[in-house]
């Protein structure tokens, strides 16, 4: 769609700090992130709902790879996950690595510098592989 | 584990509005509800965190299985995920349906009636019959 910003992010017409891509899904760090590795997930293919996506479970697949990878590489205390989806209508998974003082639900958006974003994309990312 | 509540609905100790029962899982309406068909979804082994869960995309099937149910039972707005997982720690996922009025990522808590409740579980329970 060509107006929906996760459709650009897939199409490389916009930026992102890219974690993961196969064949049918992406991940990348959320711009308003609300803690240090926020993730999203999203399929390449344009649904509104993650309970729309054909494959359901190899999308969750993925979404546990990259919480591996961030366990591994970032050492958090727990990760959770969050599926809204009506800021932007292409499903997403936001997956949140947590550090010990913040366990609240949905933590203020925080600023990381592009330096400290590419860091911290380059550091799942590198776990990823690593795993693989 | 003796202390786990959600242990203790598993081995039927404590009761609970149940919606779904299969070999590894089991579904229930979260009795701190923040939106009408608010619905926990565990595994009936005891782990802390879901992405400890072996069977992973088996369980996040039955997330999907019961959201189905739900869209066919309550028509909600739209359907969302909550894993986070302090608050007791046996792996849970939070199923909210959602009115359209209900848009904000964790509403208040509700209240409603023991009638309303078994009255909510067995129209989700039956949407997952009549499915099968």
């Amino acid at each position: 769609m060509v107006n929906c910003v996760f459709c650009q992010i897939v199409n490389k017409t916009k930026p992102a700090y890219l974690i993961y891509e196969d064949k049918n899904f992406l991940a990348f760090l959320d711009i308003n992130p609300r803690v240090e590795g926020h993730t999203l997930v999203i399929p390449k293919k344009h649904y509104q709902f993650i309970y729309e996506v054909p494959n359901f479970s190899q999308y969750w697949q993925v979404a546990l790879k990259i919480t591996k990878a961030m366990r591994k590489a970032m050492k958090p205390y727990f990760v959770t996950y969050i599926v809204h989806g009506l800021e932007v209508p292409h499903a997403h998974i936001h997956i949140l690595p947590r550090k010990v003082n913040e366990t609240e639900f949905i933590p203020a958006v925080k600023y990381f510098s592009r330096v400290k974003m590419v860091e911290i994309a380059n550091k799942i990312a590198q776990a990823l592989k690593n795993k693989q």
